[in-house]
């Protein structure tokens, strides 16, 4: 429309007189805002600021700063802010909420907004998302209680409408088939939210029932810590009388009484591939949409030990 | 310019249409985005989740979303991400980031940008800030020590060019003057940063020039849990051999092993009143500037004791 000469004059004088570029312009113009959307379940889960800095800092290296906010696990809420921030022209989402069949996914496709999912994932993989590998941790956590010399183990699952819940939960009981344990009914328990009280809740239910186990597999860290806060409640000993695992490896789990053993998933790794497949499906809106598992690692610490006979 | 009833009959066919109001558009008519940018050091540093879920909250009952960024204690990071965000027209900042003298801030009270500095304040005084009572978080941590009945306290404090370095180390050489303990020289050391390498290098210095002490101040938990590491390192038990006291008591630090005795700051109402002080200062740029300093309560946990002869 005009020359460079203009342009770049026009520039240096704008700039001089203390002009900015304004973004609303520039978005309205372009149809980009530079900015995307996280939305986590509770920003005070430990489990997810690493990721978090990890997303922002791969999106800040490519001009993109984040929103985050939080939605409490509640989908009325996750809808009301995924709205807000389509209606703030955000170029796209990346989602640490997803359900098994989840509305707001549902419609975020429908809306072909550029979508990514982290942590969880939905049945029908319509969405690209970087997960980790939940078979493959629970495996792990099982296996080092079996060879500690476990025979009685019991499960505190999550929520079974999430890839979370589910995933261990099924990992847990192929496990089981496998017959190198005991485990029964009355030993396994799917929490209705992955928290400390529904952990404290469900351990004391199960012990309820059955006292027999010398062991048990939380599907988080969180459920983990309400199992350490029931078994001091009942005067039992983590792990002199039962052994106890987590799966995330949340900051500052090495420093507890006594320290977690758990899955160490790849923060960075989850965060900077979510971010990249993210950059991708904007730049490209066809690009291949697929489920990456992150290989999670068992780190062995104080709550788990050889079953003393009870 | 239009009736009532005409304008609602066009919101609904929009509606029915599936438009939703864009907000670069009705940002650019009204000058309002109705998002608000928060800058804290360090997501991953816990003392920060439940002060910015309170943010959040209090602000989206006014129909605020809020844009969180990472400085990693960079004033020209902290620089780049004002800029961008006042680039994105937010209607406010609410900064967690604060030096006593701060061009950052200082861009921004040049700018007449709605700002609040939250749990760091600056020497001048010229922007509204909601911040712990350092100075009696400090008070009540020697005191505690000395009813156990120490006599010689080293102190390991923050950076001096923060206002939370720069109150609490003076609070503690306040109640050192009153002589109800030793302390000397040697027995103190400030820190380069809030950090627990930074806590674990202070702590081994100190220990190198001077053993004859029986409990640290430490002027923030990262701090002290640097004091953990090290003490763990050179066979030293806390609280047998050494005391170890906190700041903000954040999360899990009831947990640790032992656990921290630590000062406890009133995440809630710190976001809380944050939030509205800077929801008043968007309403009325000449609403008045205060410093609001919040209490902090000790909570006495198993990282501190009586000393024993040693």
């Amino acid at each position: 429309m005009v020359s460079k000469a203009v342009a770049d004059r026009v520039a240096k004088i704008a700039s001089e007189m203390g002009y900015a570029r304004s973004s609303l312009a520039y978005g309205l113009r372009t149809g980009r805002t530079c900015t995307v959307g996280v939305v986590i379940p509770d920003l005070t889960n430990p489990l997810f600021p690493p990721i978090i800095r990890q997303i922002e800092s791969t999106l800040a290296d490519h001009g993109y700063i984040v929103v985050i906010a939080d939605s409490d696990n509640d989908q009325g809420k996750e809808m009301e802010i995924v709205q807000s921030l389509k209606a703030r022209n955000v170029d796209g989402l990346i989602l640490a909420t997803a359900h098994r069949e989840d509305s707001v996914v549902n419609a975020c496709i429908d809306d072909d907004i550029p979508l990514i999912l982290v942590n969880r994932t939905i049945d029908s993989h319509l969405v690209t998302a970087v997960i980790n590998d939940d078979n493959h941790g629970i495996e792990l956590a099982v296996s080092h209680l079996v060879e500690l010399g476990h025979k009685s183990i019991a499960y505190l699952g999550g929520p079974q409408d999430t890839s979370t819940g589910h995933d261990r939960f099924q990992a847990f009981k192929k496990m089981q088939r496998k017959g190198t344990f005991k485990s029964h009914n009355e030993l396994i328990l799917n929490c209705k939210a992955f928290t400390e009280p529904e952990g404290h809740r469900g351990f004391l239910s199960i012990l309820d029932k059955n006292r027999k186990f010398t062991a048990v597999v939380a599907a988080n860290d969180m459920l983990a810590l309400g199992c350490y806060d029931a078994m001091e409640e009942v005067g039992l000993n983590c792990p002199a009388d039962i052994s106890v695992t987590g799966f995330n490896d949340m900051p500052f789990m090495n420093r507890l009484s006594p320290p977690l053993t758990s899955l160490r998933i790849a923060h960075r790794e989850i965060g900077d591939q979510a971010a990249k497949f993210l950059l991708q499906r904007i730049q490209d809106p066809e690009s291949p949409i697929k489920t990456v598992n992150q290989l999670p690692e068992l780190v062995v610490r104080g709550s788990t030990a050889s079953p003393k006979s009870r």
